[in-house]
């Protein structure tokens, strides 16, 4: 199983997707919160906590997190950078493999447009993973995304069969 | 004992301060590289497992790094972000309070004076350690004045008899 993780400090969304027989399948899904007037190193390791109990509650064997490239807010993308590094730690305690994907290359993958909008994503999501409506909150279909992503550049495209 | 780190992503300072008996001293210090063609995932979970073990060989209670704010490289800024993350998390599994400080607190606090030049911080910390020469490599004087910063924040500077 793959989970996914769209990162944040006051809302993270995770999403965990298996892969048997060579299709994909929507396993669980959700965001985590954390209190705004808590100091950051506190959050960042409440974060790092839970995402470390969902590998209690699911066999996941990889991880991927959506990095941060390009930004304009230069103190929380440095926030958002130190949840992602608390969570390289998790997956290496975890003896999990972590993968880091821009969102170029999240976009991209999924639905084979760099320039796609959120909502498109988040479509592309539903269909691929069959579920009668959008994930919500949109952290948490970010977060399949993410795991969406991971599967499709290691297995190849072809297995989504989306390009037929 | 307090545990003072100068994050990096290939070269991270650290330090061992004790503070027994209201007087500093200098227990540990040392570097740690990383090698520049693994993937940054993997430097990070390797640095964040060092520090991890450094708790294993001293008694320490707590621990202080660097933060980044002011910076000009957005990508090794970000880097070195993940990288403090992670050791919170190895903070958070230890049950040690950890806190971070901006390059021009630890400034402040350890010479008074917010402009002072990186090798005066290493002379006060040599002077304050009383060590017979500056700590080597700067990683490491530098992951020394910041576990002293913390040591100073949180006992007064009063207790470093400095300011006479």
């Amino acid at each position: 199983m793959i989970l996914g993780i769209d990162p944040g400090i006051a809302n993270l969304g995770w999403g965990v997707v298996s892969t048997g027989s060579g299709r994909l399948h929507c396993e669980a899904y959700g965001h985590m919160k954390t209190k705004a007037d808590a100091p950051v190193e506190s959050r960042i390791q409440e974060l790092a906590g839970l995402c470390n109990d969902l590998f209690t509650t699911y066999p996941i064997d990889q991880m991927s997190i959506e990095d941060i490239y390009y930004f304009q807010n230069k103190s929380s993308a440095i926030t958002v950078a130190k949840v992602i590094g608390a969570l390289y730690y998790v997956a290496s305690l975890q003896q999990v493999a972590v993968t880091t994907y821009s969102p170029l290359q999240i976009k991209t993958t999924i639905t084979g447009f760099g320039r796609a909008e959120k909502l498109q994503i988040q479509e592309m999501v539903r269909v691929l993973l069959g579920l009668p409506s959008i994930p919500r909150p949109d952290h948490a279909a970010d977060a399949l995304a993410i795991a969406i992503c991971h599967y499709t550049q290691r297995e190849g495209k072809e297995r989504l069969g989306i390009y037929d």
